[in-house]
């Protein structure tokens, strides 16, 4: 899913994600709520309406952003006390709270209001966020009021695998249409995060979506689908053009590279969309290092492009028998992608 | 023509340029010789295979830019020496050299070399740069060495009626494929625009392509396609769209304007383009409110399509015989434009 934090892809419109092909996009309770607040998409017809996307929208409860804060945020089993990143305006989020804003917003699918614990808690913690987690989200079920928005719970428990467990289960029991797993890429390293990933899967329903959140990076989507994941969300395809960087099958680039400056070859010949085939590696160097919005663009649509063929790839290897092979394949060649940034929360 | 200083009309690529009805585009001489150097467009194929735009292109001789520099220009007969606005290095620009950097270029029309004098000047010295203008002119077409590209002079001579009309008449005699009337737009007012226009226009050809350089306004190309001109560049539709501004026929507005919160009309319905009817004004002052990128790219994409709707309803009631009326009422309706920002020769 690509993100439109603030009810926008940054740098693309509608007919752009169309042209991708993207079939959902994912938008921010948290940064809306904010600015302009929910209540003028409301009346302004709901999301689909203001942004003109007539596909689906799925959006975060703003859990990840309130618990990204660092100061002045007072968490209690009621909700959460905290201030705008903005302007320091008090807030306070609920799950009765995330589910108004997230009704009023209008997306399809919407998620319950989670704890999400930073990285390297210890079992005190992480079970204490757990539990607070798992009564967020039967209040959740129980504040909803549309029967038109599918609501999915987050699977928290850090990494620990008997809590991952118990949440898996307990999230699972919920009977929603799909299910999330969350507390992942908050910092924490590979391995943690597909041990966590690992620890919960075995327990959720075979025959329903499950959606690991913030992630990611090519190499972290291929280890994902390896473990029975459906769904992602991350900032990297949009992020990643913010800073000249793009993907071809070889790994990560910055195309303001001296080196490409007379480079007349595509960005990535193999992925069928216009950015990836129809402008040189010098006239995308030339465009950035003149700061021209151009460039940005260009490399946003390229990167979610190319996050999309690979998609596709994984599908008709899955069908074929041949994920595994493929997966061994584009992982040698592409290497792990270590610079990959962490999550910036207020930046989307 | 929307401009593309830097080989891209800032933030559109060539399918939304398609997508506008673009006939042909505009890029800068002097800009991209300062950078990326017209040798690198050339190794690279030329500006259409560089850009990705298969339409004609149009370049400027950069005499406009060069003229505008302050410090440190040194003109002669010969041409005019001066300092990149970048990094100060020392550059040369001849009639010669300003044919060989656009035939690097590659554009389908190139322009003369010409001395811009600035607004205001005394007679004498609007007269030196005519003549310096209609010599180098001459050593243009001497230079020239491809055949596939018109060359076209540029009419000087400030805001004098016998300048005005000996410069027409001089390069009315040169047998080109069009001719650009220059040094307009360069801070005089509207009065003397139009008079240097109005004392050009007689002796030029009727048959050939009469280009006002640096114009306009929608009320500015109004009142020049009534004296007889067919062709137009000027950067303030894209420009407009970065200082969150858009034209409907009521005039000019600053889409960032409060009283747009909750305005669900889209920017101009009268426009057939989806930028301008398919987004919210609210959601437009959104995106630019929160500096997201396609706020400027939905506002560019509407302002150049406004002056395509322009451009199209004046052809028709040209054809229709309801000129007159048409102008008339647009007008009426529309007001000056008393605050669009002069050129910067530097942004684009």
């Amino acid at each position: 899913m690509p993100v439109g934090t603030k009810a926008t892809v940054k740098s693309l419109d509608p007919r752009d994600l169309e042209g991708l092909g993207a079939e959902i996009i994912l938008a921010n309770t948290y940064h809306l709520a904010m600015r302009p607040g929910s209540e003028l998409v409301k009346r302004m017809g709901g999301l689909h309406k203001w942004m003109n996307w007539k596909g689906p929208i799925l959006t975060d409860s703003g859990g990840f952003q309130v618990f990204s804060l660092k100061a002045n945020t007072k968490i209690t089993d009621d909700g959460v006390e905290f201030q705008s990143h903005l302007n320091g305006d008090k807030h306070f989020f609920s799950p009765e709270r995330a589910i108004q804003i997230q009704e009023e917003l209008g997306a399809d699918i919407i998620m319950a209001f989670d704890e999400c614990a930073p990285a390297g808690v210890d079992e005190a913690y992480a079970r204490k966020a757990m539990n607070r987690t798992h009564a967020w989200a039967q209040r959740c079920l129980a504040a909803k009021t549309r029967d038109d928005q599918a609501l999915f719970p987050i699977v928290q428990g850090s990494h620990f695998k008997n809590l991952r467990e118990e949440s898996a289960k307990f999230m699972a029991s919920l009977g929603t249409h799909g299910i999330a797993i969350g507390g992942v890429s908050v910092g924490e390293g590979f391995e943690q995060k597909f041990y966590a990933v690992d620890c919960a899967i075995p327990f959720l329903p075979k025959d329903k979506p499950r959606y690991l959140m913030g992630v990611g990076t090519p190499d972290d989507i291929l280890e994902a689908v390896d473990r029975g994941i459906d769904m992602f969300d991350c900032v990297l395809a949009t992020r990643l053009a913010r800073h000249k960087a793009f993907w071809d099958l070889d790994g990560r680039h910055d195309v303001s590279n001296e080196k490409f400056k007379f480079d007349d070859s595509p960005l990535c010949p193999e992925v069928p969309h216009y950015a990836s085939r129809d402008f040189s590696k010098s006239y995308l160097r030339h465009l950035v290092m003149e700061n021209e919005l151009l460039g940005i663009r260009l490399l946003t649509l390229h990167n979610i492009a190319f996050l999309f063929h690979l998609m596709q790839q994984i599908r008709y290897h899955i069908q074929a028998g041949s994920f595994p092979s493929f997966k061994r394949d584009f992982l040698a060649r592409f290497h792990h992608d270590s610079t990959a940034p962490g999550p910036d929360p207020f930046e989307g």
